[in-house]
């Protein structure tokens, strides 16, 4: 496919400058694109680039507009207008909306129209799966789920029963939703399972990460509200739920009954422990540990600096000192101030 | 189901007041419960919620027992008990003991009696499963395996050759069990790969979270006692072992060859040493890294604490300063005990 | 099978002294080994056990050569030598080289000679599977892939469109190779999602652990270069680049568009920021975060070091008070300088 210069702004409603016929038939970095290529520049950070790049098309602000004299679009968002032509672009996988025969699929489940659902995929008893709905090859849903319109479900999703997915959802291979919940009692001797009788519901365009799990609910249920994205490998347990247009980078985990707001940006490798409430738009940074509830909006660190690690071996053995180091500090200021 | 307050305390044994006829149908949160509806308190911090819960039997200790006036229910271990009364209401899901048609099971296995195996799991030589286990869809194991009875493998799991794995234990989706560990040795120009020759030992009444993974062993195995409970996301390398009874939250991670003893807990995100050894009865908090054996019992602790980002920044400095900061302190003292 | 001294010296080039013609059928460690087995000393703290082992051959390197008075194979890299020995005894698995019948795959793939593809494995159209590679149950590669020559790949792993494997390559079960990166570009009120057009590119000779994640790229490929081994639950975000003979342990991440050299060797749990690059032979300590680029080849580290809990606790409060505690002992300092 090729698209013109103007077509594009026409399209997206945006303004441009340049030769109005130039066309391009694909995306590229600002360092690695040809003449036939669309490019954006969203961090006045790299506005270097834009003296050397050889971009057929570039995306930028008005603030940086000036500093570009090729072709170009000019959008207050250069990275959602990026987003946006980048999909045009896509290779349209052209997706048989078929039932594959080898499916094993429940009698009373209920297949949307123009639903695919892949081969050695299998569909429990009274799940439904509504229209325009894909499912790749090898998913498996339990019963009484409930998946709602225009989802993509990739190859190796496990949904357990009784979970509730929205419309416009992507769930990435491997993903687990529904898992029980790490419940436990302790007897005298030994651990009793706690049965996990809640389900997970997911709210619509959301998105969810290659081999992340969202457990199950002990008694009420663990919730995504819409627009809520999940990376790889992050670990939701049961009875958390996450505000809309949250979003948390890969190898985050928040544990039992947390509750995230809305509009947080969480971080890789972040811990949230159980029970604590994070408020709206607050920050984390990576792999940063919540041991207290977020009252107040902002970002929020915890780790230890990087050091070569000859020096930070002296920098540990300080810290373990801290609280002695403190005191003698004050004890130096109280005979200092006697003076 | 219904079942009436004097039929639950005569079931299990416990003590009761209030309405003897009083039925519920459901377990709820004491927020959340109606009449219907059993719930219970485990933890004196929630015990204002029993002025205002609408539960229809609440489950309580001695302690707690008269700050409630409606149907309760006294024991010990308030939250033991829920597990147990929660168990009667989890909706039983009718499993058919059957071989699904599509599954493909090796010849010279072995399939006990009342063993469902469901679609598309694959089953190979010599492999042993004794009776009551369940399969779900989508479950391979490999082959001279021997699975214990009233197991419950969920789907997507992988069992790779030659584990063992004991008696009513619970596999959640997409767990691996005997992946081959990462072992590795040098040669002057390239890694060469060691050959994992070990197994791995699960032992009764174990529990393993969606997506964890626990590798075989080298020569020796990587065993798990009985009851040890792993949740989601966490790794086990190879030859590690773990004593019994202990539990581990997700995304924890134990090196190669560490021993871990009994009744330990281990919070999220922990990450131990390769070869190290934790003896019985250690609490490990949230994301601590164990550096060094502990041998003694007792919770320990390593990440630094939380704080907006703009003050972890003088901190994180700071750190880096902690051993010239001590030394100037420690002549500042000296300069001052010579006066 | 058995393999006696000479016969091992001879197949590997190695000097030996002791019985030629003793014979051992297995490996195993020093102090569980008997007179069948071989066994070695890599590292000189275990050589006590020199002094009990029961094995019928040790393998040693020159400097311990002397502690041990049985017979011995003596290598400059005795754990080296014996992953080689080990990989004699390894069980073949004596895989059938047959396309399973439930396997569905494009009539536009391409399937080399001595291939092995799995029950209910899937692979799409116009995928080049190259001679010798085995896929086991349950794989699913997408369209346009080319899987190099004499690869294993384990049950349940996917890999998606248009990825590219090198030869000799493992990958572990439950892996992800492909899935989208996190690519979010957020408009007014909500979250796009940016298309992921780039593809993952895995050099020869590399190993991917169990139920690890590996994106692909936004615009241009995440690439992994020759004999890189990833252990089991690590994230690798789009566009970054591993270098040759890097090695990173479980639970380690890197995010979007970092670029670690070669020769790394990267502990469990790590974390590198996005767009950060670190150079040639660095080692970074377990659960280090790495927040600059590393320009200086070295050990670097990062966490808090472990303390009882009740102790740590004041250590924690007094980082925060770092940045205070540093200016008072200025202030001490230079009113001492006055006197």
């Amino acid at each position: 496919m090729k698209i013109s210069l103007d077509e594009l702004a026409r399209r997206f409603n945006s303004k441009f400058s340049g030769n109005p016929n130039h066309q391009v038939n694909a995306v590229a970095a600002l360092d690695s694109a040809d003449t036939n290529h669309i490019s954006f520049l969203a961090n006045s950070k790299y506005s270097s680039l834009l003296k050397t790049t050889r971009a057929g098309i570039v995306i930028l602000s008005p603030e940086n507009s000036n500093s570009f004299h090729g072709n170009k679009i000019i959008d207050k968002y250069p990275y959602v207008m990026f987003a946006k032509v980048a999909a045009l672009f896509q290779k349209s996988k052209n997706t048989l909306r078929e039932v594959h025969p080898s499916a094993v699929i429940s009698d009373s489940a209920v297949i949307g129209k123009d639903v695919a659902i892949g081969a050695f995929s299998v569909i429990g008893d009274n799940t439904v799966i509504c229209d325009d709905t894909v499912l790749e090859a090898r998913v498996t849903i339990g019963y009484n789920c409930h998946i709602g319109k225009n989802c993509l479900i990739k190859p190796n999703v496990v949904i357990a029963d009784e979970c509730k997915i929205g419309d416009n959802v992507i769930l990435h291979p491997g993903c687990v939703i529904g898992a029980d919940g790490f419940g436990l009692a302790r007897d005298e001797e030994r651990w009793i399972k706690v049965p996990q009788l809640g389900a997970v519901i997911i709210g619509d365009d959301c998105e969810v990460g290659a081999n992340t799990t969202i457990d199950r609910g002990t008694m009420d249920d663990t919730v995504l509200e819409n627009d809520v994205h999940l990376d790889n490998q992050i670990q939701i347990a049961h009875n958390v739920r996450i505000g809309a247009h949250t979003v948390m980078a890969g190898c985050s985990a928040i544990a039992g009954s947390a509750k995230v707001g809305k509009n947080c940006l969480i971080g890789g490798g972040v811990g949230i422990i159980g029970h604590l409430e994070v408020c709206d738009n607050v920050t984390l940074q990576s792999m940063a540990l919540v041991t207290h509830s977020i009252k107040k909006p902002g970002s929020y660190s915890s780790v230890s600096p990087l050091q070569e690690t000859s020096h930070w071996r002296k920098s540990a053995v300080r810290i373990k000192q801290l609280d002695k180091i403190a005191k003698r500090l004050a004890r130096l200021e109280k005979q200092e101030s006697k003076k």
